[in-house]
């Protein structure tokens, strides 16, 4: 069947690509990247109709073409898609769904059409409601490809020389596994707090300099940074030192957000805190183009009084939002919410159970169907295993599962599936990693020169490169002591 | 028909708006904003069923709701939407067609969902080749909404106290009615040299200063500007200046490209010119949220060089690219190239005859569906009439006719309608604007009295506010001397 969907050969596709797209854009598997021809669920198909399992995928979040957000797409494109300022229904009733799924006084959207424009209008929001400037961020961070967000996101501006500006203000990614401080080393102490007291440092220098902070930006749970969770009293501590600093406190749920964490609709809520302004994309639109920033009427107002009115062409037009709401219909409906919560809880259990038996697995972390496996070489000196991870990631797509690997590593492999992603799903998953692992689970000094030998061999033959980005890499195959 | 396409009274549309979308985001029509709930063509419907014809969207490029665009966007929608890291056809389809309408060298593209987005990425595009930093911009230009957008656009930034950065140069709009430099003031000379030697001005001081030129961003034809067509040689000795300064030429075809000019597929080709770097974006996906980038190998070279990967998650995605592909495909197989010269050459002979008949208007200039209609009070002293402007486009929709006003003063009536406006709409349009002005068109002072009273009460009455974010204004009524 999948043939008819190829318009030409795989390998011109591939010619084509190089000579007319910027080679700035990145390929999965860059020497042997996959053409991806259809979707359905949790499954992508290649043009010779073999199926894959997507663990990567958090764009479609529902499930690659959800018959009903096809249908809403469809049916509002045969009907209007005008720009917001005319009058249309789709938008207020978006808006207003998606305010009843956050806490008061969160209640004012602007929709936008990519999670990096609704960062860029959070940072415009957070200046004109404060007239700061000074912006703290998370190291590791990434909230956009655009100037504005490329100053704000240290997993980019740390590639160019004298890439931080003076304003950007990097706090320690709140890791408690490899971070400033780890659960190993504080025992018995609040991690969050002693997180959240870097900021209050950040907040102290700048009063000391007679400056105010404009905004904190975080995501809820670190995508980028090496699938991270926070630590639990964290979010509460910084919202408030920012707060008597004169600053608001951004949560960016762009990755995170409708659901994935399982108990909540927003990861934020993990934490009991009420952010200022939350941004929210990806899966908000199951694959099409829409975002959203969500603000209390307070610094809506703020905006609002500056008199310069925020016009976004395609931002919260008809068919955005008939899509957009479609989304979180059938996240209710299906119960996807709880599949996320049933399934998350599982693959969490199989994986710990897991680590038990595969040592290079320093860390399982997670919530929901957010997950991250963090591979080392040793868990006492937790040696990042990167080659490993490039390696896994490479056999794991052999099997015909997608996974990928990032942080600042590139050592943790990361879980985002589809929402649709099932117990089998989940049990697939593992059993195929372990069969993976067990050809690289290093125990002897005897296995690991083995070892060295069929991975070298594998990765000069596929040129992996599923994310180039990456800062900070290690020596391949250096043992830890 | 229109009834059940509605969700909730328009009350209850207004009190949710009001409520939930932030109110920076302004309404056409403020105090009696239409509810739209369908497009079809040249088109819109609102939700009684009254059929508006549609002079100011230039975004519904081949038609609201085109058979065609909306059959290629609703296929790709249930077979695949996913991001530009895996291998797909439609992409590379889209830029190798995107790509052949422009002259060499411009064959790398890069997709985006938005202007802003095209236009921020081409700064950056312009910063990695250049090394640069300092940009020329003219005056009135808008080129989006993103903060770096607001940084190089005068019609944004001078609404703000301190809104230039120091980096950020201001030429003149080269605007020959009312600009700088006047057709009238200088007859027989070169109005496009001489808007040029300001660029060179700029270029000359940054040298003295030790500073190379980053890059020179203009629109084609200026929109929010004005609708302001530069004089023929200005591009030509800009590209140069700006050239030999170290810097790059960007040319923003976001709301003029397409074929919208007529006679060429980009309005930079009616300059003989060839840009740096091009951005594209409203027309191209007909509503869809889908815009690029295009460049020389060159400029991509040292893009990528900067080793900073570029990934924007929808950008490019298939969906996206079979819209703009079918897009593409329509104007081509319909002609709408060939019927924009010709209609828009029928408009702009009427709208001259107009002219000789109705003193109110100062100027009418236009290229194919582009055109403007600059409205004076006085033609010696070219008073902006903009009061009358804002009570004209008033009393056209309530004829049925949507158009707009824009410009520094809001004084000039801007066409952009689909490109499958035909030779009765523009026959509609020009008697209808017969009419209209025939009840404010001043030639005695007794006149004006009985003028001055009725568009009072029309105004109060009903709060028009189209284009609130316009900086200059003139008090209202004020008879020019």
């Amino acid at each position: 069947m999948a043939e008819s969907l190829e318009q030409m050969p795989k390998s011109e596709t591939i010619k084509l690509r190089e000579r007319h797209i910027g080679q700035s854009c990145k390929l999965f598997f860059k020497s042997s990247p996959l053409k991806i021809v259809k979707g359905v669920g949790q499954y992508m198909f290649d043009e010779k109709g073999t199926r894959y399992l997507d663990c990567m995928n958090n764009v479609a979040h529902v499930g690659h073409c959800q018959p009903d957000v096809v249908k809403a797409g469809q049916e509002q494109m045969a009907l209007l898609s005008t720009n917001n300022r005319f009058l249309h229904d789709n938008i207020v009733v978006c808006a207003r769904r998606l305010t009843a799924t956050m806490p008061e006084p969160l209640s004012v959207c602007f929709f936008v059409n990519s999670g990096s424009e609704a960062n860029d209008l959070a940072l415009r929001l957070a200046q004109a409601h404060t007239g700061n400037k000074d912006i703290i961020t998370l190291d590791h961070a990434y909230h956009g490809h655009l100037t504005s967000m490329i100053d704000i996101s240290p997993y980019k501006f740390n590639q160019i020389k004298n890439g931080k500006k003076d304003w950007v203000h990097v706090a320690p990614c709140p890791d408690v596994y490899r971070g400033k401080y780890c659960a190993d080393d504080y025992p018995n102490q609040d991690l969050g707090l002693k997180y959240a007291e870097d900021i209050k440092h950040i907040c102290d220098d700048l009063k000391v300099k007679g400056r105010g902070v404009c905004t904190y930006i975080a995501e809820s749970l670190l995508s980028v940074g090496g699938q991270i969770l926070p630590p639990k009293n964290y979010f509460k501590n910084v919202f408030r030192y920012v707060r008597e600093a004169g600053g608001v406190c951004i949560i960016d749920e762009v990755q995170v957000g409708f659901g994935r964490v399982g108990s909540h609709m927003w990861a934020f809520q993990l934490y009991g805190v009420v952010p200022d302004i939350v941004t929210v994309g990806k899966p908000m639109g199951n694959g099409h183009p829409v975002a959203a920033v969500i603000t209390t009427l307070e610094i809506a107002t703020s905006f609002k009084n500056t008199g310069i009115e925020y016009f976004n062409t395609y931002g919260g037009n008809p068919v955005s939002c008939a899509i957009a709401n479609a989304v979180m219909e059938v996240i209710e409906r299906d119960n996807l919410q709880e599949n996320a919560l049933i399934v998350g809880k599982h693959l969490m259990t199989e994986l710990k159970k897991l680590s038990k038996r595969r040592k290079i697995i320093g860390d399982v972390r997670g919530v929901g169907l957010f997950i991250g496996i963090e591979l080392v070489r040793s868990r006492r000196e937790k040696t990042p295993a990167t080659a490993e991870a490039k390696h896994i990631v490479s056999r794991m797509k052999e099997q015909k599962i997608l996974v990928s690997s990032d942080g600042p590593d590139r050592n943790v492999l990361k879980l985002k599936p589809p929402m649709v992603f099932t117990i089998e799903n989940a049990n697939e998953f593992v059993s195929t990693l372990d069969e993976v692992l067990q050809e690289i689970d290093i125990d002897t000094e005897e296995e690991l020169e083995v070892t060295r030998t069929v991975i070298k061999a594998t990765i000069s033959s596929m040129d992996l490169d599923n994310n180039p980005t990456c800062t900070k890499t290690n020596p391949v195959f250096v043992r830890a002591s």
